[in-house]
């Protein structure tokens, strides 16, 4: 096991295509969306569940518990899920200070009171020291699908509109900056936030979204060709259109990173019809978590599987997965 | 934090009633039952989690991917729920081997299969070598509760009798023995096993059950204390009717360890009223995993929140939770 198996990228992708999946192997896992998507006695539950050992563990903008209750609210928002409960589970280091795990649990019971999701289970368990690193925290999530509603990265189509609700690679970039001790005019903040009634809007506004996917671990980069091989289309990015926040630009800059690479913890990426792109950048615009919506790209039929970047200038280049150079535990 | 706050006895307890609760508090949580039990769209759904840190991750017995499977299902099983779909978190040091990644894997496969249940969900973390230890896996469950099933640590009464499907201890001394290189004449396995079709056929025999719960951390002592403290009732043990297996017995005292307390993955105690006390004795005999039940105790109306033991020479004492000397990483 490399620590780039778990920076969201090729590895990443490889390790659970071609090693987890074919083991636990079902049609709900192998949809390979953000949340599995059940008929449940009448209706539609979704169920995800995320780890989170994100170093350091408070970081500008939020902490591991905030960000274990907007991670999993996300990936339920993803499959259009009205999120409604999560259990969460710790794996404590002995010697983790009692006020730092209370200024965690604090963020997390507030997050959840914000999104309107309740922690109903729990589980402690306490490893000796230096068989953990202070807190390790598992959330899991159940949300109710609305009738008619069916997203999933399989459903892209030549022709769709790519969007996203706004700046690019913020969390990834503030969580390398806080480690690095790096520092631009101001800290760089992570967009750790709670999408699912961004996701209400859009799904009200909207008939016929496709695509919802929130560009965590690898970032849009990544998050696309995801999409991009499970739709077998080909998505173009407009470089000029990409939103991404100048001291963000800087910090990676320095750090030798791409922002396109950086992970997200507040954006998603819309696929949907051409036409409707208007209605769903409105509806986005007017929400708060997405003032800055763009339309970013779109889908193609040629190149299936494969996402390309046309550049300031007219050229094109391949934008591929994540990989090579670990990014570890952004999350 | 101490390593004992993850023992599951006094010291877990209340760090999760006094500190985690109070802030993440809500009814679901607070009713503080092995899963949440929920109105669900006209049904009623149980959601619970658990965090597995076992050391060896290979033990007799099974691994901890067959006990994560095990110890959520059998969560489920306590609030009377037909277990439906887990989910996964990996948390894995870099270095691990793949091969022992495998063999983990594949036990989870097997034992979901074995339980009819589906792991729908996964995620896939590595920290740095020195961060974890090989694997951590965090596994929650979603059941369906059959309607007039109504359980709970709550629902105990004077009068009620208390039972259990086999013998009491063998999972903590199997891990305990594997760890220290203690082996007595054969090795001690763990119980590890799912519970939830002899919960079935307990709950089929019998109209009036009024609480499960499966003794893991803290054991058979610390888990009727819990159910002593929320339904404010005395419960007295026979010390002559607890069946330990003889080298379960033998490796505690060695040990310097009591039986009593050491954690359990395939047990269920059963609090009924005496009436349908035989009906249950019959009902688990009769499953694979219930040959060696057996009435252990009684719920009494004074001495509320007290276990107490009635020796086999007749003197009585007090048996407290699992408090001191820490148990780490039994599950
Ligand atoms: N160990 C695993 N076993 C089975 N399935 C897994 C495993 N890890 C991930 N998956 C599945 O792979 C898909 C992608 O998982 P991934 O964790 O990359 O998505 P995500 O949660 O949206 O991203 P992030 O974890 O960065 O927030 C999901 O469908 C998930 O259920
Ligand atoms: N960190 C936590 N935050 C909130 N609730 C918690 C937490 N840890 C445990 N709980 C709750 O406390 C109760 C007891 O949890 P515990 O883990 O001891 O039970 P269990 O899972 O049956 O035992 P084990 O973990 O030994 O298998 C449950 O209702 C659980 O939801
Ligand atoms: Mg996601
Ligand atoms: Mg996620
Ligand atoms: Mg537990
Ligand atoms: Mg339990
Ligand atoms: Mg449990
Ligand atoms: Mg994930």
């Amino acid at each position: 096991m490399l620590l780039d198996h778990g920076s969201g990228g090729r590895a990443t992708h490889e390790l659970v295509t071609r090693f987890f999946a074919p083991l636990l192997s079902n049609p709900f896992l192998d949809a390979m969306n953000d949340s599995a998507v059940m008929d449940f006695l009448g209706d539609r539950l979704a169920f995800t569940t995320d780890s989170y050992v994100v170093d350091p563990v408070i970081f500008p903008g939020g902490n591991i518990g905030s960000l274990a209750v907007h991670g999993t609210v996300n990936d339920l928002a993803m499959s259009g899920a009205r999120p409604m409960v999560l259990t969460a589970g710790f794996i404590l280091e002995e010697g983790l200070d009692l006020s730092l795990l209370e200024t965690i649990v604090r963020s997390m019971a507030e997050a959840a009171r914000e999104a309107g999701v309740t922690v109903v289970a729990g589980d402690t368990k306490v490893v000796p020291k230096g068989k953990g690193d202070k807190i390790f925290i598992t959330t899991a999530g159940v949300g109710i699908v609305p009738p008619g509603v069916s997203l999933g990265g399989q459903n892209a189509r030549p022709g769709d509109a790519v969007l996203i609700n706004g700046t690019i690679g913020d969390h990834g970039t503030a969580i390398l900056c806080s480690r690095e001790g790096l520092s631009m005019e101001g800290v760089i903040q992570s967009d750790s936030a709670p999408l699912h009634t961004l996701v209400a809007a859009i799904l009200t506004a909207c008939a016929h979204v496709h695509v919802l996917r929130d560009p965590t671990r690898g970032g849009v980069a990544t998050t696309l060709n995801e999409i991009a091989s499970q739709s077998r289309v080909g998505i173009r990015l407009f470089e000029e259109a990409l939103p991404i926040r100048e001291d963000v630009a800087g910090a990676c800059e320095i750090l030798g990173l791409d922002p396109l690479y950086m992970a997200n913890e507040g954006k998603v990426l819309v696929v949907l019809p051409q036409e409707e792109a208007g209605k769903a950048l409105d509806a986005m615009r007017r929400h708060p978590l997405g003032r800055h919506a763009a339309l970013i790209g779109e889908v193609m039929a040629d190149h299936p599987g494969r996402v390309t970047l046309r550049t300031r200038i007219g050229g094109h280049r391949i934008v591929d997965m994540l990989r090579g150079e670990p990014l570890p535990r952004i999350c």
